[in-house]
């Protein structure tokens, strides 16, 4: 039975008289916080957080959804994000997606069993499943709906980047290796690649990828690219991926920077851990981290949000990939 | 207010009536459930899951404790821990404790205020805390006490392997980098290498990194080790930290595996990314994380379960790093 009950009981007042004086919220007399206290700690009560969420409609907890939390991109974000919360008191549900539309909704209805204060959807599937849902979403990179606000960094300017840095290196015969289509932010990144190509009159190849972090799957997509030492720049749409074209084309007998330079996207910790280190686009991960759970913690509290797109600045990350 | 007396309010009938039509446990006349069910109709009232968690005490729900989830090992083990919480209907809050006593004991505070099933604690650096908690737990790596199951891998002789392997292709001035001290783990790890080392008569030496994971304080330590050269054969407390030594090895003009062979511990997917790619002890990561959550289940539901130590068994990567 409740606790709550409980100690409503011993102490010989209401509920909702408890529930005030556990939130602090409304009048209790001093007198009745003292009994109440008493029996609360007659009880060994533990302040419980599920009966205070029943009666505050705030379980201070917040559910976040990732594809995969073996990326390194994601869970560099997820660190970012428990951090804050931590230090704010609200704990965290962390839920992988695996980019599933199918997964993502069976998660939803999980979540909302859970009456969890928030929700932070991340490359999000699901579109009309949220409009049913009455608890404050931020999204990061797709976008879900006209009411709830989407964080990205600014996709389409880094791949405008990674195509200016590869050029300005002397590159002209260059090679863009693509993520899945569902995603919103590897279509921004090719297109602003492309674009800034096609300003310098250069014409650019694509292959489209349909993972973005099975490193097998990766591997067998190198395969069937015919020629790859035909090109002398390679710009791929994350680190990971990176990594693997990396390995590939040093398996093959071909030197980086001096043959083929390559450069990634996301600045993620591995990128440093490779050799020849990787030059990318680095996401400010911790900042997006931060103002998904921000923008998030003002809707929970009421607190006016603007609903619109934050872009948050990509830079280049030179290292030793590129010349 | 809860919903749950809402309903009852408007059934006619009690609290404790709805809790138990909602949980299907205990006597609720098929009359009443139908007043119940017609009410929770008209409320569109999604079960609570929060509400549930208090009359019957379970609230679904898994606290998972890691030191921090950006080492590919852990988030390894937490997607395998997170798909099987996932298909048994079980939600899991998310903490990293960065190994710091203080934060886990924080984190415990909180946990214990969320009424959740069960906590899985890794390389737990509290021991009493536990004490005077009433929750199943489990524990991953280190022992906190007599009455809580350890699982881990079979750090000892995994470090034996190592040596072997290294002995075998060849090396016989070997250098032992271990893991920090409060981690019986590579304590383990050193231990079996230096048993195995001494069985044949080798002398190695060790040197200790005070970090597992953060690669700018690893590249420090790398760059105190005098005369590195000197070694044939390296064995690194875990991946990530390898893959630094790797690095600094070549930025330094040696090559490897035929100057220096090199060997690491966990076999995260970094591993297979790097070139050469990295000779490593396996960790059955998914394994131990299906484990942990089994005994943890079987705890929670009141089966038996042995306390004692689960030693998984590990096994050698052969890769490209080592001849």
């Amino acid at each position: 039975m409740s606790n709550i009950r409980e100690i409503a009981e011993r102490a010989g007042v209401s509920i909702a008289t408890v529930s005030r004086y556990l939130n602090g919220s409304g009048y209790v007399s001093e007198k009745t916080k003292i009994k109440i206290q008493k029996e609360i700690e007659k009880a060994g009560y533990t302040p419980n957080a599920l009966a205070r969420a029943i009666f505050t409609k705030n379980s201070r907890t917040i559910a976040l959804m990732i594809p995969n939390i073996t990326n390194p991109f994601f869970n560099q974000m997820v660190t970012a994000i428990e951090d804050y919360a931590n230090k704010i008191g609200y704990s965290l549900f962390l839920y992988n997606t695996g980019d599933s539309r199918e997964k993502e909704k069976e998660c939803l209805e999980v979540i909302k069993s859970y009456r969890v204060s928030g929700i932070i959807a991340s490359r999000s599937q699901c579109k009309e499943e949220y409009s049913e849902i009455n608890i404050p979403v931020v999204s990061f990179e797709n976008h879900i709906s006209s009411s709830i606000a989407t964080v990205s960094s600014d996709n389409y300017n880094g791949g405008k980047m990674a195509f200016d840095h590869l050029y300005d290196r002397g590159c002209r015969n260059m090679l863009h290796i693509k993520g899945p289509r569902n995603f919103e932010a590897t279509e921004l990144r090719c297109k602003g690649f492309v674009d800034a190509a096609n300003k310098k009159g250069i014409k650019v190849d694509i292959v489209e990828f349909e993972t973005d972090f099975q490193v097998q799957i990766l591997e067998e997509y190198l395969k069937r690219i015919e020629n790859i030492k035909k090109y002398d720049g390679i710009f791929v749409f994350n680190d990971i991926a990176a990594a693997v074209v990396m390995k590939h084309l040093k398996g093959i007998g071909i030197s980086i920077p001096h043959q083929v330079q390559l450069i990634g996207f996301d600045d993620s910790f591995i990128g440093e851990l490779l050799y020849p280190s990787l030059t990318t686009i680095r996401q400010p991960i911790k900042e997006i981290g931060t103002l998904l759970i921000e923008l998030l913690i003002k809707q929970i509290n009421r607190e006016k949000v603007e609903i619109k797109d934050y872009l948050l600045e990509t830079k280049l990350i030179k290292r030793e990939s590129t010349l």
